[in-house]
């Protein structure tokens, strides 16, 4: 994609995550759904962490972990989300500025702190997941920096966003922007429950601004409202233009128009599914960014997605390019 | 030990650690000595953090990890320690707290931040320490509860905080406290630059008012400047009614007048061995409060070490007294 500045650039929540490890009987007593993200609001997140065991802090956030990932990835990245002016929002800030992500957006200076994700981790190793949107609710369309769109190949957009009522104008602002210089639009659906919240905002945003869909199968299925994965990827080689469609150890389908590709997982030895399709997303989008074929995309995603899983956390350990077979350097 | 309300009252620097993999020469280009602890102002803390990859956050310092294994093997614990009233030090506060320790130190509400340690990981697993005082720096004798001291078997004082200049007051405020009420003081020396740094004060205070030291053998032949482990054992032992002294994967010696015993280092795969020293006190003074012998209290400490060495991190996961074959409870 010629003349572009950055090959990507992100929008989502900007998150702090709290990881703590729980048994069952702690989910259960508060009427937890097991493996999924809820919201809560500021007394909730005060009581819950409070109720919390020992916990370890680190920079997180669907897209945010993709920007990561892909700048590791030797993709020229920017990051737009909204932090506020404190502790947590400084080390969101240098985090994501550390992987080598530009981030401009402005903190909040008065109002809701940072944003934290409560992530509960029960012995079976799933992640139960309860956010504070915090300042990340003050992302608006003046946070939308239309220039650096306009000169990035791809714009990604993170599900989530469309929880904080300000965050779907933005998205809509960004998408025109990136249309009218010629570039793309992603979308991540990020969680089943976010679908069914806003599906119709959803399905409309899809159908009319977004290039390429990322969903797993329960996301999928959840926007069309369709009982089989097969009905989905009708539906979504309908909608966009190349959509990628995760199905965990199943692997993944990639449709762009009557082109279709069965991408493997990559063999994985799983500690922490946390971060597997934020890493999918930022390996595809990365050689997507860099001409490569749809198969090659595939490969490239299913491998940062298991080079993630095979360790704790979202964001991978220093040579993640060399381990999945990726040069540093795009050709430019 | 009969009618204490506390089996330990910890009383250390309270700070939060920030972790980071580099490369060998992100520390050579700095001048810094791998494997060891360097204080550093704020002006450096913030240089060094905007150099630094991106980080993960959780409690540390060290007496206060040793409070937190103590607390998790079934002792009553205590802890003294400034944070400054920010998100660090919310964090602190809810990490020790929710791993069982009561920690009533008032916050500093105004100037300093929390302490923050900066630790660098390089590829050999070593970790070097660049710890910023902050808030720390603000204990003094205000913050020594006597009462408290008191109604604990064992005051545990860190070799670090004699690294803030009010603190050394307050070590011999909290050790009259503790001998009037006829208690038990603990003292561990931390770091042999630490011992380097004030090894007059520490070998009177050791002498005048520590029943028990804890030292690994750079520490103890630092202190009282003999070329081997051997000489210093002979010194400990006329200095202080107990040592134990330890030498890494050589095990350590316990020494209480003319009684000497050698605890075998527990066997492990070292992850990371961060926290080791601080696991084997807390082990240690657990089985030391419940009255049994000193190779038993050897054994425990040895045992508790080991379990943190094998993971990531200076608090080890739930479920430790079990791992170590140590009942939860004492009997009172």
């Amino acid at each position: 994609m010629s003349g572009a500045q950055f090959d990507i650039a992100g929008i989502g929540n900007a998150i702090v995550d709290v990881v703590a490890r729980t048994d069952d009987h702690f989910l259960t007593r508060r009427d937890m759904r097991k493996g999924g993200m809820a919201l809560i609001d500021a007394i909730e997140a005060i009581e819950l962490y409070s109720a919390m065991p020992p916990g370890q802090e680190s920079s997180g956030g669907s897209v945010a972990n993709t920007c990561a990932v892909a700048a590791m990835l030797g993709a020229r990245v920017a990051y737009l989300g909204k932090v506020a002016a404190d502790q947590l929002g400084g080390v969101f800030g240098h985090d994501i500025t550390a992987a080598g992500v530009h981030f401009p957006t402005e903190p909040l200076a008065e109002g809701a702190p940072t944003a934290r994700c409560l992530i509960l981790v029960t012995p079976d190793g799933q992640r139960t997941m309860n956010t504070f949107l915090g300042a990340a609710v003050a992302f608006g369309e003046d946070d939308v920096d239309t220039d650096l769109i306009a000169a990035s190949a791809v714009t990604y957009l993170e599900g989530y966003l469309f929880d904080p009522p300000a965050a779907q104008a933005a998205f809509r602002l960004a998408a025109r922007a990136a249309h009218a210089a010629g570039r793309q639009v992603a979308l991540s659906l990020s969680d089943p429950f976010c679908v069914d919240r806003h599906r119709h905002a959803f399905r409309a945003l899809v159908r009319e601004e977004v290039d390429i869909l990322f969903a797993n199968e329960a996301e999928v299925t959840s926007l069309y409202e369709v009982n089989s994965f097969d009905e989905a990827i009708a539906a979504a080689r309908h909608d966009v233009k190349l959509a990628a469609l995760t199905r965990s150890e199943a692997g993944s389908v990639i449709v762009a128009g009557n082109e279709m590709v069965q991408a493997k997982a990559a063999p994985a030895h799983v500690v922490d599914t946390t971060g597997a399709g934020d890493a999918y997303a930022a390996g595809f989008l990365v050689a997507h960014t860099r001409g490569l074929d749809l198969a090659e995309c595939g490969r490239i995603a299913s491998a940062a997605a298991a080079d993630v899983v095979g360790q704790l956390g979202a964001r991978p350990a220093p040579g993640l390019a060399a381990r999945i077979g990726l040069s540093g350097q795009a050709p430019r």
